[in-house]
């Protein structure tokens, strides 16, 4: 089974591992510096949208993806490792037009998913460099970053993340196959789908954990915390970090392998 | 007349009532993990969207039936009985492309779509497993789960529950209608204009009783309810359960016929 | 200058005014429905929307034209007087596909616009029945039905309107233009480019007055308010009625006219 | 390389100067009646949509946007200098099809963007005319008009407008680029996307400044502040007018240039 890629309407012309790295770097850089904005802007002391609440939170995260996807349309904008391992699982050949699944070009994409989450965690804290200053609370200049629980389980928050992220993929698989037997509309509407996706879950199953589905959003931003000279910072609470890795990277897969008895 | 489905853009093969009947399972499951997702999130104890507001939800849910009718394409996605049979009432030969109109197939929509709304309430409740166990309040957990009214009396709120699913399966077969006549532009958007068709009744006639509009819907997370061992759960208010399954039902029916005249 | 209607991919055979008059109907009414719903579900005692804020009802008035114009695609969906007479003033040949512009039609469309909001506030008052009596305010009452100011002043009410009724007709307008001069995309969005402006003039314009911006929407539901049985009502506030006529007749034509100009 | 402009599907024929300023004149308008107009709403003294909330404001801009760029699509619908300076920095020929790129069709632009920017003040205002009235907070007042910073420091103000610009614009010339390379989404799409991504920009980095993101949206109210005969009305903050100037165009610029290296 051939997956082309979250991206349908992509260009025909070969991409080398190259662009895939600067394009993945870019998407993912946007979808932190608008995720991680929003919820500073919401969070910390002194923004003209604090207290906006959790709608608004959840759809600076959807639309971080939107404009994520836009601006990395040449790689497939994958943007996550759990996009990627995803497809891997579910027997793609291609990650992209023109990009063939190999050893290779998945350490290229979670790499550059990576990176790119890191730089755009340090452009958000750039934006919000004041109210970072201005903010005492720890846990929220932390929560600008990174994840974490309300109620602390390690066991329970894998299962949340799984399934957040079970739901994402699966729906991105599913776009994808619709479009493969002959359905025209998900190229119409570019990255909408998806970014409704994860409207969808953010509102619906970021409760418990604030919904990392991503192992890359989550990890690179909390480097960037850990490395940044935040004023007053705290803890990256290191101890949780491997949960919003594991849960993405299990949902993902999991994903991957349905795909294949469904589609 | 002839209604092809709520998807416009089908494969064209036909599909096995095994297909069917999976399809309808996982797309109902998936409207409901995020359905009764955003409900949980909006008001058991301690999660990140507590208090988000009936606009969140109305969103939680139109999204959901966004990804359920994502995944269910093959089957036309019909995730709601309502639907099916407005569909059987307006003399749609088919239910989607290559699934004909007939006593085993209505059969298998009807049961497939409760299994997956029973399945999805299991899911959802996993999800939010530590927020059932510290939520105090027996009415938020049922309300998870399934609607009540908020001021009980079974005559207005059948009338409630008819109205606003007339509105929802008359607007899905006018929406099918314009894709027959020659417009092309549902087919481009898929299940956006559903989906903002759920959004509408939400904010605009979800008041009263929290718009079921879909038997289904209440009746396998209602089941789900009574049998899963949620902690400190309590009744699962039996007394009410026809109201969102007798109400739907009609709704839909007078749509199917309504749509004869006009369409 | 011949402007199609707002409807672009619409049915290629004639329609008799007979089909007019009864998808207009149809259509003002779901407008209404959905309309005076989400008022109903912010303001009245005891509802689940209720305080879900301006932003919901926005929402809520915006996809009602959404289902109104999916409902009534049949007539080209004007909904609304001030939009007939725009595309009157504008110098249309036709109102939808196959419907010439004449007395006949134009009063055909008027008739029907304003039966329908009537019928949809009638229905509107049934789902919210029980609401309505246990809702002590009369304010709040007539607030489901027509719109209100908040300073009243028939002079600055008036320049509101206008202005509101303007930027909505001329989107309208501007919309078919493109369409007409090759561009395809609005015809693949249907309503939802008009749903948004709409949400537009909602948040954005409905402070002052509630944004009438449609005579049949006012006046219908003041009448439906002026002979329903609802309990404890007060005033239909006649006064004030002929603001919302106007206003949006004037801003409406004053668009039509700009449109010979501009496109 | 060659990048048409924001609007993709745009009309064959040959575009003037004088329609150029007209149309652009128009466009920005439109976007500020409507922006300027959400906050109101939500800000002044005894509005329909008081404290609506940040996510209502970020529809409002973004919604503006969607409607301005509808009736602007003739000139391509820049409505922002930092978008025309963006466009001529990535090397674009033209600034839409039939506009070349010159001194005086780049001047047309920037004159246009201004005087319409300017002139929808004026017009929100008579919207909101005993609003202003009623309020007494001379920061409110200017609050409708233009955008000031929550935390004083015109270092970091600049940068939170560059970054916030440097979205908004790559993003664009990335949605260009993509239909360039025969994607065909965007084009089906219209100002959908432009206006989603401004709503992103403002949920997710609107905080720190109120996001100017553009030169004339700014400038031009400022103006109409300080000659309009505003009840009560204090300083217009001449100050800080040079940060929503500079910010946008070293965001829109820099976004242009890199854009070169990328698509």
């Amino acid at each position: 089974m051939s997956l082309p890629s979250v991206i349908l309407a992509a260009p025909a012309a070969s991409t080398s591992l190259g662009q895939v790295f600067a394009s993945e770097v870019l998407g993912t850089a946007f979808l932190i510096i608008l995720g991680a904005g929003v919820v500073a802007n919401n969070i910390l002391k002194g923004n003209k949208g604090l207290g906006g609440g959790w709608l608004m939170i959840s759809w600076g995260w959807a639309l971080g993806v939107f404009a994520g996807v836009i601006v990395a349309a040449k790689s497939g904008a994958h943007l996550n490792p759990a996009v990627t391992l995803g497809l891997l699982s579910s027997g793609a050949e291609e990650y992209a037009p023109g990009v063939a699944v190999s050893f290779g070009s998945t350490m290229t994409y979670l790499a550059a998913e990576l990176v790119g989450a890191f730089l755009g965690a340090v452009v958000a804290w750039l934006a919000y460099k004041q109210h970072f200053d201005a903010e005492e609370s720890q846990a929220a200049k932390l929560g600008v970053f990174s994840t974490g629980p309300q109620i602390r389980s390690y066991a329970w928050n894998l299962v949340t993340e799984v399934i957040a992220t079970f739901v994402l993929v699966f729906a991105i698989l599913a776009t994808n196959a619709i479009t493969k037997s002959g359905g025209e509309w998900p190229g119409a509407l570019g990255p909408l789908p998806v970014a409704l996706i994860v409207l969808a879950i953010g509102v619906s199953l970021g409760g418990p954990t604030g919904y990392a589905i991503n192992p890359a959003r989550d990890l690179g931003p909390r480097i960037a915390h850990a490395i940044l000279p935040i004023k007053g910072k705290g803890s990256s609470d290191w101890s949780y970090s491997w949960v919003p890795i594991v849960g993405p990277i299990v949902g993902g897969v999991l994903a991957g392998l349905a795909s294949i008895a469904v589609f």
